[in-house]
Order: structure tokens, then C-alpha cells, then sequence
């Protein structure tokens, strides 16, 4: 099987789910009455935080290697990421015992790049530019044979990111609303994709940081802004939204709500606190935006997509540097 | 009924297990396939950092609330307490709609005080030194009537806190250790307890501070040293053991094993990046103390009580104030 042409469909999604059943968790939907209290909402949180290798990109990254054929898989793959995708593409190939090589800027965040090697990739160096990247990968493409997994822009990328939302549809009845991070767009989409497809009458919003809300910016325009510079401490959510991503946002008619960084850190606080589960800025912004936009949000019975929880404990050294 | 003189028995396990059982949390039973391989044993982590309030206190607390009669009940309860026992005699207390007074020294954990005051209770500051604390609860039971639940030596609290182990054995077979901290011993003597009585082929161990270790020392010696000055990070575990803590450490022949910060802080550390749950210094310890001593647990099945996830945010300036 060769990477598809088309946009994944609800039937990919569920293709999908039993591809990588054997492999992924079934995350656990947490509950907080504190929260729901001092959100004025019913909220159902889906735990992807405690997914195997700390994030939803595990859904995607595992359907993508497992959906190669065998001929194919056997070169391996190749990406780019500078956090989370990557350490779940080396997870996935790891799982289905082919080489994988991720590709780093310089200057990625220290504890996810020690994760993606740990997983048993082969780390490559580049600058932290796009073309850089890029061409770094193309590179390595044609050394090895390597099938390229885009982080967000590949169907099969899409179309798993898209099972942890069904799994939560399937869990909680008469959800209203379902909050997913935008940031690639490849969790947001998928998410969309499940909603329109399995709970119709559920509506996807999703969240942007105003740092980095090239999304919101896209929908507006109604054309995909194709430059900016990303300024936010959420830092899974700061690339540019991938095409595919973005005409699937635009076709299923997609809410997305931006949110400062200082709301996003004061709801991760939150969360930590009340519910002791260490989840990271980047899925802190799901819940930001609940707690921001109550005209959206009161009252109704909403899932949030809790989507990784790789903090950088570097970064806090209060407790851990003494 | 009024608290009983005798040291609780397998009995008042079973008894605080069905009084506590309508508000209690049932907490899950975690595993980590990672940190299995790195302390090279069988880990069942009993969550009390998801109990009600975020520790094991609250089984204790409850337990002790709720067996009191009508007539004292009404009188309100009062404790002494820097942390978690103050926050969840707090919440137990309004579950039953009576009063609760809990004296707090100058200079305690910010955040817990906040939560016992959350929950409602009227606080009373005193100086930080025993008899202060003391003399400020006798003050409030003779102006009020209110019932002293001690936090680790009423009976009362020991049965309820050994309701946690049990659970746990209930759970899991063939466990052949269980784990836990030690500051007053309330939580130790009622795991011990637990152990003995409903799995006599599991062996409880504590796990102190090398900062706090009287307990260690008092074993060690036979009799309870009755003076020393804590320093150690596990902020829950700076009290002396008990006196019927002590005689039941003591009787049932649990082994103690001392654990430095350091080796407490890194065990915390992973166990945030690897299970991405806020455990707090005082739990993390009984990880440390399996990492540390692998003499005693290579190989085999051992539970580990996790007793709280209170963590003081403010202590982590890193992400929270930027």
C-alpha cells in the first residue's frame, strides 16, 4: 500500500482503530466535578496524555507503519518532528521492527529528543527551518528508501489521530462539543472527520494559541495564510497548518477560538492541581478554551482532547534542580 | 461511640472499609512496563494521589468522621495538621455537614492551606512547635466540644488508612511486598495491618526519609526516640511516629528502609515523565526506596502505595511564573 492520493473518510478512521488496536491504549475518559463546577459545563476529558509515548501521535504514527506493505516497510521511515511525532514514529517502527530516522532541528526540546532516540531512531541534525528540514529528509529518503510520514499532513496520520475522538464518542453519549488543539491540524481534522462522521449532531472546535493562530487567520481569509512566526509556550502547536488539514477544517466547517499563553499555563496549573495529571501546554489549550469561551461552552456536555503530556521537567526546576 | 482505647484490628479495617465506601474513591492500580524493567520487579502503584482531596488521608479522615455518634458529631471535629490531613478531615467533615476547626503552624505549605480552607474548615494559626499546636487544639475542643481526630494516631485513622493496602491486596494477587511511607505511621501501621491480617504471605515494608528517619532509629533501638529535627523535602513525612504507630511497626516486625531526597526527587521525576501523574515527594519516596533497594524487591511482586499528589505549584517557578 503506497501513501493515498485523497483525504481520509470516517472509513479510514475506522480501518484505522483496528490497525492499531493491538498497539495503542484505549485512553481513559477522566471526569473532575471541581472543574466542571468552575467551568459551568460538563466536561469529558480524553486522556491521550497517558497514550503510549505520552501522546495521540502514536494513533497516527502506528496506523501509518502498519499500513505499508511489506516490500515498502522494509526501508523504513523517515520524519520530521521536533517533539512528540517523532518519538511515536520510532515507537511504531520499533513495534513493527523496521528503522526509523527522525529528523531534529537544532535546538528541539531536550527531554523529547532524548525520547525519540531512546525509542531506537536514528536521529539526523538539521536548522530549524523548513527547507532545512526538508531537504534533510529528502536526503535521507533517497540513502535509505524510506517512506516519508508527514506528521499531519499524511491520510493515515489523519485518519488515526481521528480514532481517539471516536473512541470518546463511543465512550460518552450526547457530547455537544468536542475541543481538540489545532496545530498542524492533523489531530484537529481527524477529530472534525470523527464527529461529523460518527456523532453528527456533535460540533469540533478547535483551539489555537494567539502566538501562533495561523489556523484562525486561514479560516478567516477562507485561503491557508502560508507564513508567519510562531510566538507561544505550547510548543506542539507551532507549525503552520498543513493543506489537507486545513481544506479539511474549512470543508467541515470548523470553529476555531484562539487563547493567550497565560490562560492556557493557568488552566494546565489547574489541571495538574485538581486532577494530578501531568498534562503539557499544548493540551492545556483545550481546556483553556473552555474556560474562556463560556458563550460556547456553558451548559453543554463537551469532550476535550487531552493530547500529550511530555513536559519538559528541564523547565521546571523548582522541585528538580536544588 | 466515642474513640477507642485499643489499637485497631483486621476488623476495623473491614469496618472502616464499609463506612468509608458511600465517598471514598476506589482508586485505580497503575503499571509502567518501563519502570518494571529499570527497578527489575513486578510494580502495582496504588493511586491515592487520586483519592478525594489527593491523598490517602481522606480514607482515615472519613473513617473517622463518620463513626463518631450524632451527639459529638454535632460538636464539629478539630486536628492539627500542615497538609493533607487538615484538607481531607476538612472535606470529610462537610460531606457529614459538621463543623471542622484544623490548626495550622505558621509557615505550611502554601497550597495545602489553601485547600483545607477550600474545603470549608475554620482555620487556627498556631506556632510551629508541638506544644503550640497542641495547647491551640485543646483551646478550640474546650470553647467548641469538638472531637480531636489526630492524624495518625487515632485508631479510627490507622483502619481507614489500611484500607488502601487492602484494596490493593484485593486487586492484585500473589503480592509478595507492599510499600509505604513513613511520617506518623498511620498510613504504615494501617498497610502493615492490612497486610498481616488479609495477605499474611505479603511483607510490609516503610520507606523513610534519611532526614526523618526516626522511625528507622526507633526500631533499631526498641524504643521510640522521642525527639529530632526533620530536613528532608518529603514535606508529609516530617512528624515522629506515633506511639501505637510505633508498637504496631514494632509488633508486626515491619522492616523500615531509609531513602535520601535525592534519590526521592529522581524517583519522582520519572515517575512524572514515564506515568505523567503528580505524585508528591512524600509518595515518590516508596518508588525511590524499590529503585534504591533492590536487595530486598528484585524479582518479585510489590505494591507501592502512592499517598498523595499534592505538590506545591508555586514551587515550580519554571513554567507557572514566566
Amino acid at each position: 500500500m503506497t501513501i493515498p492520493a485523497d483525504p481520509p473518510s470516517a472509513q479510514d478512521i475506522l480501518a484505522a482503530a483496528a490497525r492499531i488496536a493491538p498497539y495503542a491504549h484505549a485512553t481513559p475518559v477522566l471526569r473532575s466535578r471541581g472543574i466542571d463546577a468552575l467551568a459551568g459545563c460538563e466536561l469529558h476529558f480524553k486522556a491521550e496524555h497517558l497514550q503510549r509515548a505520552g501522546a495521540f501521535k502514536f494513533r497516527g504514527a502506528c496506523n501509518a507503519v502498519f499500513a505499508l506493505d511489506d516490500a515498502r516497510a522494509a526501508a523504513g521511515v523517515v520524519t520530521h518532528s521536533s517533539g512528540n511525532h517523532g518519538a511515536a514514529l520510532a515507537l511504531a517502527a520499533r513495534l513493527r521492527g523496521i528503522a526509523c530516522h527522525v529528523v531534529v532541528p537544532e535546538g528541539a526540546l531536550r527531554s523529547k529528543v532524548a525520547a525519540i532516540a531512546a525509542y531506537g531512531a536514528t536521529l539526523h541534525t538539521s536548522a530549524p527551518t523548513t527547507a532545512a528540514r526538508e531537504a534533510k529528509c529528502a536526503e535521507v529518503q533517497s540513502a535509505t528508501g524510506a517512506t516519508l510520514v508527514h506528521p499531519y499532513t499524511n491520510p493515515w496520520v489523519i485518519a488515526g489521530q481521528g480514532t481517539a475522538a471516536m473512541e470518546l464518542l463511543n465512550t460518552v453519549d450526547g457530547l455537544d462539543l468536542l475541543v481538540a488543539p489545532v496545530g498542524g491540524g492533523g489531530l484537529s481534522s481527524g477529530t472534525a472527520l470523527a464527529a461529523a462522521a460518527f456523532a453528527p449532531q456533535c460540533r469540533a472546535i478547535g483551539a489555537e494559541p494567539s502566538g501562533a493562530a495561523d489556523t484562525f487567520e486561514s479560516l478567516r481569509r477562507g485561503e491557508r495564510v502560508a507564513q508567519f512566526t510562531p510566538d507561544t509556550v505550547c510548543d506542539g502547536l507551532r507549525t503552520l497548518v498543513g493543506e489537507p488539514n486545513f481544506a479539511l477544517l474549512r470543508r467541515l466547517r470548523v470553529q476555531v477560538v484562539t487563547v493567550d499563553d497565560d490562560a492556557t499555563v493557568a488552566a494546565m496549573r489547574l489541571f495538574w492541581q485538581r486532577c494530578k495529571q501531568l498534562i503539557e501546554p499544548s493540551s492545556a489549550i483545550a481546556l483553556a478554551a473552555v474556560l474562556g469561551h463560556r458563550e460556547i461552552f456553558a451548559g453543554r456536555r463537551v469532550g476535550v482532547i487531552l493530547s500529550g503530556g511530555n513536559v519538559d521537567l528541564d523547565a521546571l526546576p523548582g522541585l528538580f534542580a536544588r
